[in-house]
């Protein structure tokens, strides 16, 4: 298990060539509920925030692709532990390490820290869909995209192996 | 694995066939926010789905028009006051009514009351977009649907005058 | 000013006296992302809604609970399945299965169905936390609660052994 | 109208002593709907996170209050006008200027902007609520905020006269 970044102003962003990344991420009113905590719904909406800027830093633009009809991915799994709670103002370090790179789907574990606090475990799997007919179906990664994609680490975690 | 109920037989609905409509919203954790009530940004949704079973219950299916590419409703204004707090677990009424009927707007009254006790006021605008090359661009209110909307009624109220 | 309509006379509830019940959700603008269907961290919202539904249609209030300094219930694990979308004005149903009941934490099974098509299924757990100096702290339900909760029904099903 | 920011690596503050500041924000999937663009409802969202920045700017932690009993700011009236729509991957730039200043309220007039392009105007105008008995109740805004508090600028916009 990784250990978190420091603090901000650390960067918002850790080796975007490789397997790894890092993201900052601000609670804010709309991210609490009535227990005083962060909404454990939302941790979905931080691990998604941190692959769009690790595609963003491997130079994908999902609204390109999406409006130029090649397709998107789609979320197909999730599986989240919710250890420890965040609450208002916190700032949080949000992990993506990429584990498994198939034809058709990826797989990740994202991790959400406080400092040195892990608070959310999580495995994310996210397929590829394209166009066909007037929905989307589930299609192969596009090579250009896979070409692109670094090499997958799926070194065992404790999430991987419950 | 249980197959799932019918489709609920009492719709949620009261006088479709007037510029006047009601819609009941339960209030749920997602809703709340740490300082223990509803999150204030929540009303606009609450406001939106009575609008959207209001728009149903005339006839209107806002996916089949996105999809058959005539155009949709999108909002242009909204004007909110939040007089008292919403709850965990409320049961929360909110009403629509239609003030203005233009051929490219429509304005909408709302209110939200828990019992007898008014929560939020708002006047939310919207207009009609229609396709245009690859997005979308300000439009006249198709015909079809002006045949169908019912004769606004622009009685004053304490909110049109603040 | 109208008055607000009364609470609706019939519930959205079904056998709530035993291990599984049922609740309809609509979807609306706010539910769908610019892929066109729902945003899959939607889902479970849906699901804590029909749990919130199952346990006030067994008697209890959340925010009674809260309020009353007694502790409340906390999602510890979420596992989902998004297996097909959902789409705007879609009726869903959101299934709630208890299949287990520790003296600690409870899981359900619950799928989300439109009409006898299987949008999304997944596996919830749930803990007790208890105010312990100025925060909460995981702690046994309360035997009040623990006497009024059904008998959980652990039948294997495809998502308990994937 | 005060002109937008550049685009980042500007920084995400620009005076924090004065009556005006920035904030960028990020357009990811859990913000769009289904037209393909940003849900309006959550342009509140941003303009909250933009004033909590500011807030924090200026040494305060909302948290601390709220902690430590002291009250909080809650949202009185918000007052929107959407004039152009934010898409998926956009960095949007969100302005704070302080434009009235009481014993109990401020007022705000809060803009969107993509570069130099305007997409929404707002005034959102809060209050002070301080604990009494079992909820809170409005309340002045303790001296020791409005010491702190810089001097409001009312200058005239389009959007305080209509």
């Amino acid at each position: 298990m990784s250990p978190p970044t420091a603090f901000p102003p650390a960067p918002d962003v850790t080796a975007p060539d490789t397997w790894h990344f890092r993201h900052q991420v601000r609670i804010y009113w709309e991210d609490t509920d009535a227990g005083g905590i962060v909404f454990y719904g939302n941790y979905l909406k931080y691990m998604e925030r941190a692959r769009t800027e690790w595609l963003s830093a491997l130079g994908f633009s999902q609204e390109r692709l999406r409006n130029g009809g090649e397709g998107m991915f789609v979320v197909g799994e999730t599986h989240l532990r919710y250890i420890k709670p965040a609450r208002l103002d916190d700032m949080l370090t949000v992990t993506v390490r990429l584990v498994e790179l198939g034809r058709a789907t990826i797989a990740f574990v994202q991790e959400v820290w406080r400092g040195d606090t892990l608070l959310t475990q999580g495995r994310v799997r996210i397929g590829w869909v394209a166009p066909f007919e007037d929905h989307f179906k589930p299609a192969r990664i596009p090579a250009q995209i896979l070409a692109i994609l670094p090499t997958p680490n799926p070194k065992p975690s404790e999430l991987d192996h419950p």
